[in-house]
C-alpha cells in the first residue's frame, strides 16, 4: 500500500503551534491574558498575491486537525470531506488555515494547559473567554502567515459563529464568510441545553470544582453532558430512521435498567467515547462562550452590526436542524441585506438534524465551491 | 377566613390507601408481584346508577392528590384547575377517582415502599412495571368503589397513555377516554431524553445502584435529570417569551460559571425542588415504563388495537408540544376511525409546549365539559 492509498486526500499533515499575544490579550471580561498558544494546521499554498487564504473554524468539540491524516490515526480530520485537492475547499486553489480555539483542549491555551505562573494546569483559574475573544486571539496567526485579507472565513455550528464574528469584527480582513448550521445568538432554549450539560459535569463530585487534572476527572458527568448534546444533534425523523424502537441484541424488553433500545446504546457510546477525547473544563468554557455570543453585541441591532460591511456572505441551514433552526440564519441574511450587504441563504433539505453540516457534504459542496469562485472573481 | 375561603373549590380532601392483588399480579415482565398498595383520592359522589365515575390518571411526577387541599399545604392538587364544583370535571355531577400509579412514591407501591419480606425499602428489587401493569393494578380499586363501568378515563402526558391503555385493555369498563398531550408509544427521541435522565441519576455515586434509602440519595443526579425533563416541557417560543436572554440580578455577564441567564436559574430551581419531592428510583421506573409503552403491543397494528372498541375518544394535542408532537395523537385518532370507532381530535394552539396540558385549562374546559355531556347522553 502506498502512502497515497493509506492516506487519501491531503495525505499526512502536521499540527503546529505558535505563541501569540505575548503582552496579553484584553478579554471581553476585562481580564488581560497571555501569552497565548495557538495550535493550527495549514493545507495548500498561499499564492503570490496572498489572496487565496481560507480560515476554517471548528465546532465545540473540534480542533485544528480539520483535514488530512495525523500519523497513526485511523480517521482523517473532522472536515476532510470538504477540504483537500478537488474538494469544496480545494487545496489546489486555496490556502486553508485551521486553528484550535482558545478554551479548547487540542493544543491551544485552555483550562487543561499549564499555567506558566504555577507550573500546574489552569483548571478553573483559566479566564472565561467569548467567541469574540477566540477570534481576536487568532488575528496574530494571520499576520504570522502573511495573510492580510482572508478570501473566506468559514465554519459550522460554533465555527459558524466564529466566521460571522470574524466578518463583523474585522470586516477589512474578510472578503467573505460561509456560516453553516449556526445562529447569531443563543435562544433561551439553546442556553438551557448547555446549562444542563454544564450542571451534569459540575454535579459529578470528581469534577472537584475544576481541579481534577492528574485524577480521573468527571467522567460520568461529562458522558451525560455529551448525551445531552447529542439529543440536539439529531432530528426526530433522523433518529426514527436510524434506530426506530429496535432493540439491542434482544428479542424482548429486558425489564431492567440495562440497555434495551438501540438509541440508548448509541447515546451511551457517544457519551463514553467523548470522555476519552475531551476535557470537561473545556466543555464548560466553550458552552459558556456559545451562550454569551451575541453577534449584535455592542451594536444597536443585528442590522447595525453589518452596516458598511463589504464582505460577501453564504449562509447554509438545514431543514431538520432544531438546535439552530433555519429561521435564525434567515434572520442573519435579512439583517445583512437590510444593512445594504450581500447574503446568499440556502436551506438544505435534510433529515440529519444539526449533524447534517458534517454529513451532507454533497449538498454543500457545489454551493461552497461556486461561492468561492464568485468571491475570487469579484473585486477584492 | 372561613374554610371555604382558605380552601376554595373542593375544600379539604384526604388520601386513602387500599391493599389489592393480595395473591399477586402477573406483571408484563413475567414476575408476579403483590400485595399491592394503592393510594387514591375521590371527589364528588357516585350516583345511584353508578354511571358517573371518572378515573383521572396523573403524569410522571404526579400523585393521587389531583384536586382540593390537603391540610397544611399551600397549593391544591395538580389538576385542581380542572376538577371541582362547576369545573370541567364537575364534582357536582361526576364521581372522580384519582389513584397513584405503582412504581411512584406517593403512597402506592414503589421502589421506596417497604418490602414486607425484608422490612426494608425495595430499592432496585422492586419489579419493573409497565403502563399496562399500572392500569391492571388499578382494576380492583374500581371493584372496591362499586364502579363497573367508567363514564370516562382521562389524563395528560403519561396519564394520557394510561387513559388510552385503559380503553384498549378494558373496553367493557370504559365508556370514554380523554387523552391529552400524549402518544401511543415513544419515538427514539423520546426514549433518548428519558435515557439521558436515567443516566444522570445512575451516574451519581450516591445512587448506589438504587440502595440509598436512609442516606441522602442521588440529589445532584436527580436534579440534572429533572432539568433534562424540563427542557422538553417548554417550547422554544415559550422560553423566549418567558426568559429571553434576560440576565438574573445582573447588569452584565458574570464571566464565570454562576448563573447568568434567568433560564439557567429557572432550570436549577426546577431541578432542586424536584429533589425535595420525588424519589430517584421512581423516576427511573416510571420513565422506563413510558419507554416500554406501546398501545399497539400484542395487536397487529394500532388500528387493530381499537377494533370492536365502542368507547368514545377525545384527543387533545398542543401545537407547540414537541415532547409529544400533535402528529402522534393525530395518528391515534386515525387508527380509531379506521377501526370503525369514534374519535374527536383537537389541536389547541398554544406557546406553552408540553406544559400546556396543565396551563391551558380555559381552552380545554369547554372541550372536556361538552364531551362528557355527550358521553352521558349517549347510550351506555
Amino acid at each position: 500500500m502506498t502512502e497515497n492509498e493509506q492516506y487519501p486526500g491531503l495525505g499526512l499533515v502536521e499540527t503546529s503551534t505558535i505563541a501569540v499575544w505575548k503582552e496579553g490579550l484584553l478579554l471581553e471580561s476585562g481580564v488581560t491574558f497571555g501569552p497565548i498558544t495557538l495550535a493550527y494546521e495549514t493545507y495548500g499554498t498561499l499564492n503570490e498575491k496572498k489572496d487565496n487564504a481560507i480560515l476554517v473554524c471548528h465546532a465545540l468539540s473540534g480542533g485544528a486537525h480539520a483535514a488530512g491524516w495525523l500519523p497513526g490515526q485511523r480517521k482523517p480530520g473532522w472536515w476532510d470531506i470538504m477540504i483537500g485537492p478537488g474538494k469544496a475547499f480545494d487545496t489546489d486553489r486555496y490556502f486553508v488555515i485551521s486553528p484550535n480555539v482558545i478554551g479548547s483542549c487540542y493544543g491551544s491555551s485552555g483550562p487543561s494547559s499549564i499555567d506558566p505562573g504555577t507550573g500546574k494546569p489552569y483548571g478553573p483559574r483559566f479566564p472565561v473567554v467569548t467567541v469574540n475573544d477566540m477570534v481576536k486571539a487568532e488575528v496574530p496567526l494571520l499576520d504570522h502567515l502573511g495573510v492580510e485579507k482572508l478570501l473566506c472565513v468559514t465554519g459550522g455550528s460554533m465555527g459558524g459563529m466564529l466566521a460571522l464574528q470574524w466578518a463583523v469584527a474585522y470586516p477589512r480582513r474578510v472578503r467573505s464568510a460561509i456560516a453553516i448550521a449556526t445562529t447569531h445568538r443563543h435562544s433561551p432554549q439553546q442556553i438551557a441545553f448547555n446549562e444542563v450539560a454544564r450542571q451534569s459535569v459540575m454535579a459529578d463530585p470528581a469534577w472537584n470544582k475544576g481541579d481534577y487534572y492528574g485524577a480521573e476527572g468527571p467522567r460520568l458527568g461529562l458522558a451525560v453532558a455529551r448525551m445531552v448534546g447529542h439529543l440536539t444533534y439529531l432530528s426526530d425523523l433522523g433518529m426514527e430512521r436510524k434506530f426506530g424502537r429496535r432493540l439491542r441484541n434482544r428479542e424482548r424488553y429486558g425489564y431492567d435498567f440495562s440497555l434495551d433500545f438501540e438509541v440508548e446504546s448509541y447515546l451511551r457510546y457517544q457519551g463514553q467515547s467523548f470522555v476519552e477525547r475531551f476535557d470537561a473544563n473545556s466543555m464548560l468554557y466553550i458552552t459558556k462562550a456559545l451562550d454569551y455570543f451575541d453577534l449584535a453585541g455592542g451594536h444597536e441591532s443585528l442590522t447595525d452590526a453589518f452596516r458598511g460591511n463589504h464582505s460577501l456572505f453564504l449562509l447554509i441551514a438545514f431543514s431538520s436542524d432544531w438546535l439552530y433552526p433555519p429561521q435564525q440564519l434567515k434572520d442573519v441574511a435579512k439583517a445583512i441585506r437590510r444593512s445594504g450587504g450581500e447574503a446568499t441563504y440556502y436551506e438544505i433539505s435534510s433529515d440529519y438534524g444539526h449533524d447534517a453540516f458534517l454529513l451532507e457534504y454533497q449538498k454543500q459542496e457545489p454551493l461552497v465551491a461556486s461561492f468561492l469562485r464568485r468571491v475570487q472573481e469579484a473585486a477584492p
